[in-house]
């Protein structure tokens, strides 16, 4: 992780957040990371704020998953409300599950068919995986450079940005991230034909070539939304030789990009099997796999999967709750509209900061890769993390991404107003003259 | 899937139920089955009954994720305080996560001493195996016959349950399950050596130990309790080959078995790691690996892992409601009166009826293993699965167990009261008369 805390920094916390960290360390372990160097302890939320032990206001430039708002009252009150009515499993008959999953397959393109419900983004992936290992027979997968999928042992072995000690799957192939800025040529092209390379070596050591996975907007590759249309060569190498496309959308989906409901329409791909998860149901933890109906056939009649809390009503009502929010306070059309001028707002403050190599992004998830020479493009990790603790002191919650970490990371709840986003643009300017 | 609906019955059904049938199959596949002959409609719950679509009331003994009770109004009140209050993730401080993990740690032997969270059952099962193959450095799972782990790839690798079609890992091996009523001599000697001889066939093929998985009531084996202590041998022998012993605690766990809070407890047995989920937050997603904090040294270090749900705030409230609840409402010793008046009427029963080869159970978790002669202990498959649809014709939801199908599932929410058992055992009984 690249912006965490240093447990070596806690001596210089004040008492109730050292005490925190301590008892997260005997309880939790290691493993339990916390963002900036100055860990921060929230007591509520709303909207795009939140609130810490201080009664001190955040603005959320950061949180994906409360995507339509923290706390949003309509998903609270349709949970609240199925809460004390019922809450059971998919082998009774409900009726919210249908009326959602045929609202939910409506948004996508008819040929996707079927949706199977999780209850994460991992879980969402680990079944597409086994879905397309089933179909296809094969089992090697590629995935981009710096992908994050998710942190189950199938899938952590595809996720090569959780670093060196987790093992990569030897039928993992893994493929550079397409980065337009550093790339030189047709961006589609390119990727397509290190795809194909990586399908080739596959194939070379005895490894039936499964399927290719991607998140549109390559996040943790450091935000790379490309030319639209440039994932569409990649798509027809995919397919001719026999493998399935996995449109990851777990960070994409849910109207995140602003020109459309999911990622892979910016680039007019259909894929085989479309992932989702963290903002569908604004912190209730739903996921699933929506898939074109044949590759659903066989794998649906002779293996099993049965998710225990996945689609339950609870699970449902806030899913639902979520996709009506998104349509009646027009959050698609907000995302486009406000990421635009966020867009625009930094790539006018670049004339004034060299730092700056390139400012990218759809709808509200912006990337702002920081270089240490716009002639070389050499990342500039430091500054992105000086960046983000310092707007931290400011009360701006912000995170990095990429392999270096030298890319801002600008994902805010749907709801981020042009008020929100100039306030940000005020903080981000003052910050980068600082750090000039 | 012993008593699932078979689709060609929808015809049979009223317009509303077919309506719904129709619609599942069309929206989520093939993968999707219901329970029972004739599949139900439920539109409510609360207790330990549930309603259908004209009102008629249910008694359930199947279901163990709404634990403490459907609908229980603490849980619910929690749930809906916390959602319009805060819900995000752990890389920010919050109180409530370590509250709930130092009261839950409480309730576990001194030697486990971290907890982390995660969404489902499935994916504490493949954390497990993850934490099990970095600390050990080895691949090969030992698991039973007819074991289920969970979902995701790895955990099906490790579930044979799962059927022929879904593959087992090259690196699983399986041992026969510990099934008391058919073992000749000392089942936990037997079943030690059962263990220790696959041990020894991974090293014939190169592979290293890992672990040993087991539940201990074998819940998807049959219900085998077995006699207390009986597992203490297998922990030894897995130990002495260097493997970790995982307790897969999602079903017995949270007071099921009436003894204990957990179910290894019943063979003075300390597990290296434990896996819980289901009956955990009584219907919210949330589930957990505890661990000896050795193990968690290295891989929470130089590992990642981050479930972006897990142990939310939201999350986290549900399961501090659920442990309340069995603290307050003394839903252990519950259990085991209940369990054990249940145990008691049945095995009366089995006086009238040779078609009961045995009744055994820890709790309130019963098992009736109904056979085809006392003499040959020939499992009847058919009777189990007609004994369960009866039953559900006379409004008591219930379920089979065991690759046979032959063992009645008998499992109701905790709060199940010695007049619901006394119903519950007019209506087996008057089953039993019925079909004999």
């Amino acid at each position: 992780m690249v912006n965490a805390f240093d447990p070596a920094g806690a001596a210089a916390l004040d008492d109730s957040r050292r005490d925190m960290v301590e008892r997260r360390a005997r309880l939790l372990g290691p493993g339990y990371k916390l963002f900036y160097d100055e860990p921060v302890h929230f007591v509520r939320a709303q909207g795009v704020h939140l609130y810490d032990a201080d009664g001190k206001e955040y603005l959320d430039v950061y949180n994906n998953v409360p995507s339509v708002g923290h706390c949003h009252p309509r998903v609270v009150e349709a949970v609240s409300r199925q809460l004390g009515v019922l809450n059971t499993h998919t082998r009774y008959l409900h009726d919210s599950i249908l009326q959602y999953s045929e609202q939910l397959l409506a948004t996508l393109p008819a040929e996707i068919g079927h949706v199977m419900y999780t209850c994460t983004g991992s879980e969402a992936s680990d079944l597409a995986m086994r879905i397309t290992r089933h179909v296809t027979g094969g089992t090697g997968f590629i995935v981009t450079a710096n992908a994050y999928h998710g942190h189950t042992i199938a899938v952590s072995q595809a996720s090569p940005s959780m670093g060196e000690h987790v093992p990569l799957g030897v039928h993992t192939r893994v493929v550079p991230a397409p980065d337009a800025y550093r790339t030189e040529g047709d961006l589609g092209a390119v990727f397509a034909g290190q795809v194909e390379a990586a399908i080739a070596d596959l194939r070379r050591h005895g490894i039936r070539f499964a399927g290719f996975i991607a998140d549109s907007l390559f996040s943790s590759d450091g935000i790379l939304p490309g030319p639209a249309g440039f994932l569409k060569p990649v798509a027809e190498v995919v397919r001719k030789h026999g493998g399935l496309y996995i449109a990851d959308e777990v960070q994409p989906g849910f109207a995140r990009t602003g020109d459309a409901m999911w990622g892979f329409q910016r680039h007019g791909v259909t894929p085989d099997l479309v992932t989702m998860g963290k903002p569908m149901g604004n912190g209730i933890p739903i996921g699933g796999v929506a898939a074109r109906p044949e590759l659903l056939e066989d794998f649906g009649r002779n293996t099993r999967y049965f998710n225990t809390f996945g689609g339950s009503p609870v699970c449902i009502a806030a899913a639902q709750a979520v996709l009506d929010v998104i349509r009646d306070e027009k959050l698609q059309e907000n995302s486009r509209i406000v990421g635009r001028a966020m867009l625009d707002g930094i790539q006018a403050m670049a004339e004034k900061h060299a730092a700056i190599g390139d400012v990218r992004g759809a709808g509200l998830f912006v990337g702002v890769d920081f270089v240490k020479d716009r002639a070389t493009r050499e990342p500039d990790a430091a500054l992105g993390l000086r960046v983000v603790n310092r707007l931290r002191e400011k009360r701006v919650l912000i995170s990095a991404s990429g392999k270096e970490g030298n890319v801002l990371k600008i994902r805010p709840p749907l709801p981020f107003s042009l008020a929100d986003n100039d306030r940000f643009l005020g903080l981000l300017a003052e910050t980068l003259a600082e750090l000039a």
